[in-house]
């Protein structure tokens, strides 16, 4: 069974085999980080919310591929800044607590900082 | 112990606390994603790889926020199109591994479509 | 009366003035005409359309600020790389008409590759 | 001999012709800007500045066709927003001035809320 820990082992060796490591600073990282979350976007553009809802039924595959592509970079920056990013997701959680109370944020889309 | 499928419960339960799911379409998820994906990059800029490394050193608090807000919307993306994200990223990789056989790709960084 | 030629001008005497030619490697200047785009997007994200007409009025000056950002890159890109932007539009402009030939493109929001 | 009032007009023609109106509201048409930043972006991920150098020489005119997809939504969202860009742009730059004064900006890549 596939895990983020054994996931990120096999990023690791895919890139070492292929001798990438010294392309791979945070900024190019990050690049690819944006790139990958812009095709994901990219499926949705021009529809309504009627042919979104019809598109991601029939192009499951392509957009879990471009979501796949999105981890796989969050995944490769954790490793290489030594963050543990399910840790840093589990304590932003807590922030966004903080952030959006549930009785001044609910029913709203309004940012925190304008709430 | 956090794991994948926790926190996307936590991320769920989080929004509709808030009745957010509302908002939700594809379009305007991915627009998030892609907003978080810059704020990690915009961490980067203009930066030279000493000034990176040594910068990454003192925020990876901050930096690791980032990542874990690409990844609040990559879980939350998933949960809602109804795509396993793990399983994608190791179906991914089996198809990153044809894209970029070693032998070609070793030590270089080009794409694939020129390779 | 303002023109791009001046414009541009002035644009490469505020960065002369602060010696900030040296931080201008083509990739970074991309990452800011990123980063500022994704400040225009960000005005519209959650909103639907009756929304978004209603914000745009009300925000005008806001989002033309973000708008000239965007264009401040394009022009720096344009002076740095020693292309002409408008030029280059003009040359694009006839390349979209093959692109998307009315006959095949009226009324459809289809990629020119999927007509 | 081309200018931003008669590259406006020809967009909007361009646009008229294949009934694509329809389609565009500020937040579908910021999703291309988006789109369009990125793909300047991708020219330069990897490369160091040599690189960079080399290659932006060789490819002036595809990076040239990218940064006129810029300029094309920027000048098309300018106009649908009723927003003069060149006198936003204009505008803009005296606020940089104010917000990066020489005397503290001067050879420092920090943001202004930094400095």
């Amino acid at each position: 069974m596939k895990n983020i820990k054994d996931l990120t082992k096999k990023i690791i060796a895919f890139r070492d085999a292929r001798d990438w490591k010294q392309f791979h600073n945070p900024k190019d990282l990050s690049l690819s980080l944006v790139l990958e979350a812009t095709e994901v976007m990219e499926h949705f553009q021009w529809k309504n919310n009627d042919e979104m809802a019809k598109y991601a039924e029939e192009h499951k595959a392509d957009i879990g591929e471009e979501l796949a592509d999105v981890l796989y970079w969050v995944l490769l920056m954790g490793h290489d800044l030594d963050i543990d990013v399910l840790d840093a997701l589990e304590k932003k959680m807590k922030t966004n607590e903080d952030k959006y109370p549930v009785e001044k944020a609910k029913g709203r889309h309004t940012k925190y900082n304008k709430l």
